[in-house]
């Protein structure tokens, strides 16, 4: 079983090498993933400067993998398209710190780069720990390289992947797995105005989350809930059921 | 008519121009715009340094916009939560020089904007011209225009915007207006693989699109036969289809 493994929070992060060390329990990994953290980044390009690829190797026991000058979804395509031989069986993503729920999953790079690998039709998840700060990656670690067989085994039908959120609590606090909806997600106060300490003013993007009334099979309630939520993510952005609504527009 | 206008080229792109001086005539125009071009940056947000923005005129006449220090989509959020005295009737994103069709709209700036317009319940449409170079904007920006009152008018659905593709020919050379789906569009060769002047290897993104067997009702056929392209656009990314299936993979 070969694997592409990639993240959002750098080649550096905890997340990334927690997971990389549980996949390697169960097949062949390459680690293909970007030098500095991309959070946020979505799934943007690098299409107007060049994109830098070199080696970088942890220890205990020593992994050695590709370190990218890009984005997440950079990283997915220089994988496929240049450093692996062959196809993988599966990209995984993460384990990012903090979660990616509802339709905050929009913004994520995690997300993304599990979505580029279901473009070039890749059995594909993404994993995110619901914590911004110092998780115990092992649970969500041990969950994904499982979930990670399950899928090459079963198969997900085309243009299709999952995105794992897992409840950053000790393992016999975890009620259980969820197959859930992306919920909503809003923030309110999103900009701090700020000087710089030469006077000009500037802004912070932050927020606060507001508590929104989704539904009991959202993500979003499943992770409050403290399940392991498992949403099946498609990408076909067109609105079937507006086609004909705009076709009695005569926009001739 | 309150009008937001942003796009992912930058500020001082001609596109954007264009689509300013067209969307004047209709109504109260507020461009809140990237500072440099930001193309393929998908949804990014910038949420790991500071913001800035500052003030920006056009003459001929005398127009004055905002200027932002990062991406289309920071540029839709500050404008609604910081800069606008009220929400927005209509957020409009373009016009891009290159077309944002199929598959490609994964990592569109431009369409990304008015998806965040959407997310904020705001009507809205993106516009592209299928050219890379040079470009004549005045078709595309007159269609733009009409089209926003059309949207204001009748109306769209929450969490719907409409993808606009505008041919890059003469206006007598149009053939109408199509209402489509996204098709696939892929690409070969993407990377190439250079040395820079110190005989270090670099990649550069770039690739030539495969021509795929796209449905006739495509939004990539439509601008191939010549006509203006609207796709409507949602971004609930749940596969509700797969989530029985799930269930039966007992993950638990």
């Amino acid at each position: 079983m070969r694997i592409l493994l990639t993240n959002d929070d750098g080649i550096g992060a905890p997340g990334i090498q927690a997971l990389w060390r549980a996949l390697s329990n169960i097949g062949q990994v390459t680690v293909v993933a970007p030098d500095a953290e991309r959070s946020a980044t979505s799934q943007a390009i690098t299409v107007h400067q060049p994109i830098r690829v070199d080696e970088y190797c942890i220890t205990e026991p020593k992994l050695c993998a590709w370190r990218v000058g890009g984005t997440p979804t950079d990283c997915v395509k220089i994988a496929v398209e240049e450093l692996l031989p062959a196809k993988p069986d599966i990209v995984v993503s993460g384990i990012n710190l903090g979660p990616n729920l509802g339709t905050d999953v929009l913004y994520s790079g995690t997300v993304s780069a599990a979505i580029e690998g279901a473009l070039y039709g890749i059995p594909a998840i993404a994993v995110s720990l619901d914590t911004w700060q110092n998780g115990d990656f092992s649970i969500a670690a041990g969950f994904a390289a499982k979930l990670a067989q399950t899928v090459v085994q079963k198969k997900l039908p085309p243009n299709t992947l999952l995105n794992v959120n897992v409840p950053a609590v000790a393992a016999d606090q975890i009620s259980g797995v969820a197959v859930t909806k992306l919920g909503v997600r809003q923030y309110a106060n999103t900009f701090e105005r700020r000087q710089d300490p030469r006077g000009r003013q500037y802004y912070w993007m932050g927020g606060q989350i507001v508590e929104n009334d989704n539904d009991a099979d959202t993500d979003i309630v499943a992770i409050k809930n403290k399940q392991i939520s498992v949403t099946p993510i498609h990408f076909d952005l067109t609105n079937y059921g507006l086609m004909n609504m705009l076709s009695d527009w005569q926009l001739n």
